[in-house]
C-alpha cells in the first residue's frame, strides 16, 4: 500500500464497517476505552454512529488514551461466533488496526467518563465533557425527536411556521418575572411567551406554530423552572373549544410517539415504561378534584388550580381506568389565567382553557382566546394594563379576527418528563437560571455586580 | 335543509370546494374583496388556501365590508367556460351563497390593502395588517421554505439538531455591540452567535445544526442590519478545508433548490428569474480582486474584504463565466476574522475562512476552526482577552477535538436577497432595530428612557 492510497482512503463511519468484511477501511472517532491484555490493547472507538472494537499491538497504541481523537486504518475482521457483541451496532465486526494517527490529544480526564458518578453541579461545571457520556448525550437525542415530531404534527395540521422577535417592548403577561434589557437607551424586555405574535398571525396563515426561546426571571431554584427555555407553539384560527382540545391532543400525541418510534433504544436504557394509549379522558378541574378526592381521600375541592401530587394522582387514574398516560383538565377560573383566555359562556368564572397532563406532569397548556376587539379592550383594561401597550396586538382584532386558540410545550420540561429524569436541568444543554450562566455566577462574576434599581 | 345540519356541517376549505359541484358546502374566511353589481355582489373570501368567489344577493351582503370575518354556507356551481379565472386554484367554481354569518367585524380600513402603497414606516406600524395583503404574506412563505430547506439539507448531512441559550456571561467573539441584560444583579449579555456551543458540540455529536437568535446592537440604520436576527448554523467535525467548502455549497444549494421548488408561483409574481445552477466557482479573496480589476477596472486589490459594489461585481462574472448565481470566495485576511478561525499554514496572515455570495450578497460566512487546544488559548491571549472567559469552551479542545469546521446564514437576509427586497426589514415579521420595537422607540418610551452608564 503506497503513501498515497493511505492519504485519500475516505474515512468511513463506525456502522459501515461491517459492510467491508476483510477490507481495509480508515476510520476516526474518540478513545471511548482502552482495555490492555499483555503484548494486545482493545480501543473502542467511538463516532457519531456508535462504538467500534480496534485491535492494536501495545506498539501501535502507545500513550494512547481515553478521548484522544484518532483517525485509524486497518482490517475489518469479522469475529468468530462466540466473540460476537449483540450490544453493539458493529459487534460482529472488529478492526485489525495497522496504523494511527492521533488527530487532538486529551489531557487526563478528571473523572471516569465511562462510570459517569458526579454531582449536578459538576454535571453542569464539565458539560462538553459530561455530554460525552452515552446516556447524558441520549437526553438531547430525545430532546432532538421531541422537536422533530411537534414539526412534524404541526406542518400535518397545516401550520405556517414563523419567527418572531424575543426582544419586546412590554412584559407580555404582565408579572414582575422578567428580564430587562438596555436597548440603544431604551428599556426593552426579553419576550415571556411568543403569545401575543403567534395570535396577531392567526388573520395571515390561519394556523402557524412557532419555535421561540422565552425568558423568565424566575427568583428561586426549583427542580421544574429555568430562566431561559425553549417553547413549542401552534396557534389555529377557525376552531371550537374541542376542535382545539382535539388538535392538542393530536399534537401532544405525534410529539412523543415519534420519540418513541425514532428512540427504543434510549427509552429502553433509561428503564422508561412503554406509553399507555388509550383514550385520552377529558375532565374539568372540578371533575378531577372530585375524582382525586374520592381516589385518595385528599380534598382538593375549590381549589384553583392542580398542585404537583394531584397532577400525579389525576395521571394515575387516567391510567389505571382509561390506560392512557396523558390526559386533558379543562375550565381552570378565568382569574387564574392570562387575560386573553375566553370566559365560559355558561359561567364566566371558569375559563375554556386546558393543561395536557402526560405521566403526572403538566406539558403543555392552552386556551381559547378572546377574539372579539371590545371584550379585548375591556379585559386589559380590567387588568388594570393599558390598551396602548397593546396597540400593535390590538389591531390584528380590530380588523376582523375568527374564534380562535392555541397551546404551548415546554421542550425541556417534556423531555424531563419522558426520561424521568429529576431535574429539568438535566434536560438543557447549557440551562440558565439564577446561579449559573454556563460558570456559577457566584465565582466568575462578584467585581461585576451591578445595581438592579429601577 | 335543518338546523342541526347547518351547524353541524363541517367547514371546508376554500381550495377543496371544486371537488364539491352541485353541493352545499360550508367555508369561512376573511373578505378579500368586495365588488358590487346592482342586486348581486361578488365576494373574494379568502382563507389559508387561497381565494373563492362568491356570489351573494344584495340583501345577504348588506354591510359587510373588507376583513370582515365570514361563514357563509351555499352551493359550489362550475362557472361557464368564459368565465373561468385561470390564475385562481379555484377559478373553474364559485359559491352561490345561501347564508352567511358574521363571525367578526372589520373596522374601516386605514389604507388600501390590496393595492398597498405605503412607506416602510406605516408597512411596519400596521404590520398584522399590511401582511394580509397577498405579496407581503408570501414573503414569510418563502421564508419558511427556507427554512425548511436549511434543515432537511443538513439533516441529510447527519447533523443533529442542537439547542442552545441567548443569555451569555460574556460577550461572544469581542466587541461592543452586545445587549447587556440585568442578569439577577449581574450582568449577562444577549447572544451575538451559538458559535461557542456548536462548536462544543462537535465532540458530543459531531455533526450539528442549530437555529437560533442572535443580538446586535448596531447603532446604525443601514438596509442590511437588524438588531436581532435568526441564524442557520452547522458545523462538522472530521472536515478538512476543502470539505467544508463542498458541505457549505450543499446547504447553500439545497436551501435555494427546496424554496424553488417549493415556492414558483411566489418567485414568479416577484419577478425572480431562475436561479443559474453552474458549478459554483472558488476563488480566493485576492483572485477575486484580480477579476474586478480586470473586468471593471476598479482597483481593490489588497483591500482586507469585498465592498458591496465588489460582491455584486463578482458575481456578475461567476453567472457569466460559470453560468452560476453562487461563487465562494475565501482566505480572507486572519486579522479581519474572529480568533477562532484557522491560519492558513502556507500563509498565516490569510485564513481558512470562507463566504458564500448569492447574486451580489453574501448569504453566507464561515472557516475551518484552530482546534488545537494550545493554539487556541494562545491565540485568545494574543488578542487581549482571557482563557479564563472561555474556560468552558476551551474544555471541549482540551479534552480531543478533531479538525473542524462550519458557516452559518441569515435568515432575513436570504429571504431578502431571494425575493429582491429593498431592506431586510421587509423580510422580519417583526424586524427590531434602533429606532423600532414594534412601535416606533420614539413615540411611545421617551418617559421610560434609563441611563446607560456603565
Amino acid at each position: 500500500m503506497c503513501y498515497n492510497e493511505i492519504t485519500f482512503m475516505k474515512r468511513i463511519l463506525n456502522k459501515e464497517t461491517p459492510r467491508y468484511p476483510d477490507q481495509e477501511v480508515r476510520v476516526a472517532g474518540w478513545v471511548n476505552t482502552r482495555r490492555d491484555h499483555g503484548k494486545i490493547v482493545f480501543i473502542d472507538l467511538r463516532d457519531r454512529t456508535g462504538l467500534l472494537q480496534v485491535v492494536c499491538s501495545s506498539n501501535l497504541a502507545e500513550g494512547i488514551k481515553e478521548e484522544d481523537v484518532l483517525e485509524i486504518e486497518g482490517i475489518v475482521k469479522k469475529r468468530p461466533e462466540k466473540m460476537i457483541n449483540t450490544e453493539l451496532e458493529t459487534g460482529k465486526v472488529e478492526l485489525k488496526a495497522e496504523k494511527i494517527k492521533v488527530l487532538s490529544k486529551a489531557e487526563s480526564l478528571p473523572f471516569d467518563l465511562r462510570d459517569l458518578k458526579v454531582s449536578l453541579p459538576t454535571l453542569l461545571d464539565y458539560r462538553p465533557l459530561t455530554l460525552r457520556n452515552e446516556k447524558i448525550k441520549d437526553i438531547f437525542q430525545i430532546q432532538e425527536s421531541v422537536m422533530d415530531g411537534f414539526r412534524k404534527a404541526a406542518q400535518k395540521l397545516g401550520c405556517t411556521e414563523i419567527f418572531v422577535p424575543t426582544i419586546t417592548a412590554s412584559a407580555t403577561e404582565g408579572g414582575a418575572e422578567v428580564f430587562k434589557l438596555d436597548y440603544y437607551g431604551y428599556s426593552a424586555y426579553m419576550a415571556q411567551s411568543p403569545q401575543l405574535y403567534k395570535q396577531m398571525m392567526v388573520p395571515i396563515f390561519e394556523r402557524v406554530f412557532v419555535i421561540s426561546h422565552v425568558y423568565r426571571a424566575e427568583p428561586s431554584v426549583t427542580t421544574r423552572h429555568l430562566s431561559e427555555v425553549i417553547q413549542l407553539d401552534c396557534e389555529f384560527g377557525f376552531v371550537d373549544f374541542n376542535e382545539l382540545l382535539d388538535l392538542l391532543e393530536i399534537v401532544g400525541s405525534e410529539t412523543l410517539k415519534n420519540v418513541e418510534s425514532k428512540c427504543p433504544k434510549i427509552l429502553k436504557e433509561y428503564g422508561v415504561e412503554k406509553i399507555s394509549w388509550g383514550k385520552i379522558p377529558r375532565l374539568t378541574l372540578r371533575e378531577a378534584q372530585e375524582i382525586i378526592y374520592k381516589e385518595t381521600g385528599r380534598n382538593v375541592i375549590n381549589e384553583k388550580d392542580l398542585g404537583p401530587e394531584d397532577e400525579i394522582d389525576i395521571s394515575k387514574w387516567a391510567r389505571k381506568e382509561h390506560g392512557s398516560d396523558l390526559i386533558t383538565i379543562t375550565h381552570f377560573p378565568t382569574k387564574k389565567r392570562a387575560f386573553y383566555t375566553m370566559p365560559d359562556s355558561e359561567n364566566p368564572e371558569l375559563s375554556l382553557s386546558y393543561d395536557l397532563l402526560f405521566k403526572g406532569i403538566e406539558i403543555c397548556s392552552g386556551s381559547q382566546r378572546i377574539n372579539d376587539y371590545n371584550q379585548l379592550v375591556q379585559i386589559i383594561k380590567n387588568k388594570g394594563m393599558k390598551p396602548k401597550n397593546f396597540e400593535m396586538y390590538l389591531q390584528a382584532f380590530k380588523y376582523g379576527m375568527p374564534p380562535e386558540g392555541g397551546f404551548s410545550f415546554g421542550l425541556e420540561r417534556i423531555t424531563k418528563q419522558i426520561l424521568g429524569l429529576e431535574n429539568v436541568r438535566e434536560a438543557s444543554l447549557f440551562p440558565r437560571d439564577m446561579e449559573r450562566v454556563d460558570q456559577r455566577l457566584s465565582l466568575l462574576q462578584k467585581k461585576k455586580k451591578i445595581k438592579t434599581k429601577n
